[in-house]
Order: C-alpha cells, then sequence, then structure tokens
C-alpha cells in the first residue's frame, strides 16, 4: 500500500476543500493517487470537491511591495476571471496599488466576512457601552456608526483609498470590474514588518 | 475616556505578545496611550512584553520573489542582529535565495517546532502501522526514519537547499551565521498561488 503523507493530505484537502479524514479515505482507497482520488471524489457527488476545482481554474497573479528600506513588505493574490484581464495593465496597476495600499493603511481582513464574529460582538458591545448616556432612540444609529467607522479602518474594502481618499478600495476594485467586464476580487494578502514576526 | 479600537488592542497585542483582556484593560488604564500602557506592563513584571520589546529590536529584511508568470510568489521575514548586517551583501543573496526556495520547495513550516503535535503524533502513528511486520527491535528506527524524510519534505530548514542539494537550508543558513558573527533566522514566510486563495 503506498504511503499517505500528511503533505499529500494537506494539499489534497487544499485542493478539493474536502475534510481531513475524507481526505485521508479517498487518498487510501486511492492508493494514493491524487489524480484517481479526485475522480472518486467526483464520482461520489462531493459537491465541495466541484466548486474548489471551479475555483482553481481563477485567474489573476501575484504582487508584491517592498519599501524602499526592505524592512516592510506585502503581498497579495489578485483575481480575474481570464488570463486576458490579467494581463491587462490596468488590472497589474490595480494590483500594484493595492500592494502599496496594504503597506500603508495595514488592514488586517480583506472583507467583513473574514472578522471573526466574535471580535464583532466584542466591539459592538463596547459602542454600545459608549453610547449608554444618549437618548435610547439614537444609541444604536450611533453605535453603528461606530461600527461602521471600525470596518473602514480594518476592512481593506472598507478602507478608504490612498491614492485617492475620496474612494473605497471597494469602490477603485469595482471601476476596474466594469471597464473589464471581469469579476475582480482579493483573495489574500501577506504583510510583513521586520521584528513583528517570530 | 478615550475609545480603545480593536485594532489598538491588535497593535498593543502584537508589540507585547501579551493577551487579549491584558492588553485591553492596559489600554484602558492607560486612556488608549499606547506609550503608557506599555510603561504599565512593563512595571507590573509582564515579562512577555519586555522579551517582545527584545525582540522588536530586531534587524533584518522583507525579501519577494514573483516567478515571470506573476501567478506564483513568495515572501519572507529574515532576521539577523544588526543593520550593518542587514545591509551585507551576502545575506541579502541569502534572502533571495531562500525566497526562491520556498516558491520551489514549498515549505509548510519553518521549523520542526512550528509543526502542530496532533499532525507528529498522527505522522507517527502512521509510520509505527507501516512498520508493524518488521522485527520488533528496528520496528522504532525505520518509523524514526520515516518521520526524518517527512520533516525533510514539509520543514523549510530541514529541506534540501535548491540550489546545492548537499546542502539543508539550515547547514546554508548557519554558514552565513558564521562568517557574519550574527544570528540569522527566518521569522516566516508566505506562498501564495493564484487559485489556491479564496
Amino acid at each position: 500500500m503506498a504511503e499517505i503523507t500528511a503533505q499529500a493530505v494537506n494539499e489534497f484537502r487544499k485542493k478539493t476543500g474536502l475534510g481531513l479524514m475524507e481526505c485521508k479515505a479517498l487518498l487510501k482507497e486511492a492508493d494514493g493517487d491524487v489524480q484517481k482520488a479526485e475522480t472518486l471524489a467526483k464520482e461520489r457527488g462531493l459537491k465541495k470537491a466541484e466548486l474548489r476545482a471551479g475555483r482553481a481554474a481563477k485567474a489573476g497573479r501575484i504582487e508584491t511591495y517592498i519599501h524602499h528600506d526592505a524592512k516592510q513588505g506585502t503581498m497579495l493574490e489578485l483575481n480575474c476571471e481570464t488570463d486576458f484581464v490579467a494581463r491587462n495593465e490596468e488590472f497589474k496597476q490595480l494590483a500594484k496599488d493595492l500592494a502599496l495600499h496594504i503597506m500603508a493603511a495595514n488592514p488586517l481582513y480583506v472583507r467583513r466576512e473574514d472578522v471573526p464574529e466574535a471580535d464583532v460582538a466584542e466591539q459592538k458591545r463596547i459602542f454600545m457601552s459608549q453610547v449608554a448616556d444618549k437618548p435610547a432612540n439614537i444609541q444604536e444609529k450611533i453605535a453603528e456608526g461606530k461600527l461602521s467607522a471600525w470596518y473602514s479602518e480594518t476592512v481593506l474594502l472598507d478602507q478608504k483609498f490612498v491614492k485617492d481618499d475620496t474612494k473605497t478600495v471597494k469602490d477603485v476594485i469595482i471601476a476596474v470590474n466594469a471597464r473589464t467586464g471581469e469579476n475582480i476580487s482579493v483573495a489574500r494578502f501577506a504583510r510583513f514588518v521586520v521584528g513583528e514576526g517570530r
């Protein structure tokens, strides 16, 4: 029997989006053959595998920004639908601008949905306690405003774009989206500063 | 009272390495003044704060590698002790080589200690089951060998260096370490491939 390493399982998980045990079982059944395991997953209608397979076909580019002192850097994955748009100059410029923006504005998450629910609940609690002395009928409204301001500090898509603060990052992406006719999205980003790592 | 945002708390946590509630309490007490909160932490002998403060003084550089098709990229933080060495050509070359290595060899962790204990236990279990038919007195030895081979697949420092596979990455770092006279270490890395993100 072929040896099923944790790395093989990890890679198969990434590829299919299936659970750990499911991946192990499939790889074992396929005697370690990834192609065969994927076919097995599909035959059995394991939906996530199909979903992920569709997503793996995504186009886009990886862009980085390094500060002149080489002590700070960012990297992001910007997705579109086709290689044609991935090679478009405006798309490339957007990737560059976003890498710079992430350096300057230090977001913690790409989108609101990425913020852990517990953090949102905690922020709401804090904001509600801060408006305890305001008239009851406007408390919620003020707290909502504070939460929205908090999102615009911490969430990339909600931040003011550093090159033009009359727009949010989301606005800028939507504009390129409209001009290229393709759905464009930030998949993920990393931001490293020397001394902040382990 | 000053508003203590989650971002402020997050940044204070990064800086001090203290727990979430501890950071909140300190920031509140210091009325949001980070400097003051840090002083409070130190006065009370919160050891982690001192540790981190020492670590924040680390030198080094952020290096990136982007594959020619811009569909794959890596970023890493390479630390040393002084800015003098951070500007050293050999140190810079090491950073470049490691960024390329991470692209090619796809490690999952920097060092063995970073692998979750549960994963190591699981691998040991698998390897022991694979040697069940071997003589009892050599089972453990073979399983150890398999585990070691697994580390050399998944752990950056244990991997064969892509530019010279007679050495491990650790060997290469130690050599630069010896020549510069400074402790050099990889703090962290990221590796993005288009389509593998969200």
